[in-house]
């Protein structure tokens, strides 16, 4: 599913540090480098795609291949390239590694814009170090650059419900359970500023878990009759919202 | 996202070949049987769930467990368990191997009952021999226990589009497409006897390719509007499909 819009241009697009922005040039680090001219064979006044993981993607040409590090001019700037209309966070009861790591690469792709894998009472596990939240950020690096999307998404790991609530901004609320129903429309008029998607861990919430979301004002809804995976349930209901919603 | 139903039994359900099954007796194969017997400890008069990938659920009691071989004694038989209500086709043009795997594991979970990894012309490669598409049934056989479902997709590989067309019965089709609309449920009294849903290979269909989709009566659907993997794409669209139509 590529689109065919630039067929000059490689496939992909490319990462670039905000730093490493100055004036009409940037910067690819060695590695982004060595990918657009030697994998894809770029030489001077190649053309290429680069985001900045702020929102900012940058239409250059090759100006300079030097000791290894492609430097570009820019053309043109485009703001939140990808990006979807509004925030969408994906609150996860935290599962296994292997899990979290296929939310965040297919969550990505369909546009969360804020992932919470909170410490839920049956993950079994304190909420996620910085050096595993940081792993989960080169994974969703790389499926940011893939779908071409421009802002990197926020990632972070809640000890528990209660915060994971409390992190959040207003707008509507939707809470993967099997007692719910279909999700439909928002009535005309309720405020649409953002939506907060929730899944229960693997085992499923507790039930006074499922009363604090419900408290917190999100709708129940019902994904499929049967039981799902944590990591299909988040996919399930993501693609689900951005389907109905927006 | 587990139920809480039957806390009594294992939180799995077992595997039986349909012709293991005589009267109102069934036995376990050797893997099943250690699965039950040894890493579940069940012990003589403990119930467990059998399925036959034809449809048929068995609950049971271990009646024997001689040279580790589970013998079950047959109480309620439940037909079609965990079964959409009406059958649904993905079709996928082919894909590396890696995601093949990956959408059969979440698209049983999500309820599709066939798949046709068509060789597309952009999949540069044949259709699936038979020994992948083993594999593939053996993805097939763990995400449906797993998911407490009890029938066995179909699964196939079409040398190109004019035949997966070709083996369609009728019903409703959608096919994933940049330039379609939002999925949204059809007008009361259409069909709606089986639904399939179509995605391209990675790089997309050929134009000829969509033509022949539209054809045969294909209304496009637009589901992000990024570029998303063929993995990501075919769930969701199936997770859309299952949220919009039943």
């Amino acid at each position: 599913m590529s689109d065919a819009r630039a067929p000059r241009r490689p496939d992909t697009i490319f990462w670039v540090d905000p730093g490493a922005v100055q004036g009409d040039r940037l910067s690819l680090d060695a590695d982004e480098s060595h990918h657009l001219l030697r994998v894809h064979r770029a030489g001077i006044g190649a053309p290429f795609v680069a985001v900045d993981g702020a929102g900012v993607a940058y239409e250059c040409e090759v100006h300079s291949a030097e000791r290894g590090i492609a430097v570009g001019r820019i053309g043109r700037r485009t703001m939140e390239m990808g990006e979807p209309p509004v925030p969408i966070t994906l609150l996860v009861g935290l599962p296994d590694a292997g899990p979290t790591e296929v939310i965040v690469e297919h969550g990505v792709a369909l546009g969360a814009t804020a992932f919470d894998f909170f410490a839920a009472g049956r993950s079994g596990r304190p909420a996620l170090a910085a050096a595993r939240l940081n792993r989960l950020g080169r994974v969703a690096r790389s499926a940011l650059k893939q779908s071409l999307r421009s802002r990197m998404p926020e990632l972070r790991s809640s000890p528990d419900v209660e915060t994971a609530l409390r992190r959040l901004h207003g707008g509507l609320r939707y809470l993967a359970d099997p007692a719910g129903s279909r999700l439909t429309p928002p009535p005309p008029g309720q405020p649409q500023g953002s939506v907060t998607l929730a899944v229960g861990p693997p085992g499923g919430l507790e039930d006074r878990e499922v009363d604090r979301f419900v408290a917190a004002g999100f709708s129940r809804i019902s994904l499929v009759s049967n039981r799902l995976a944590t990591e299909t349930a988040a996919i399930a209901l993501l693609s689900m919202a951005r389907n109905v919603l927006f």
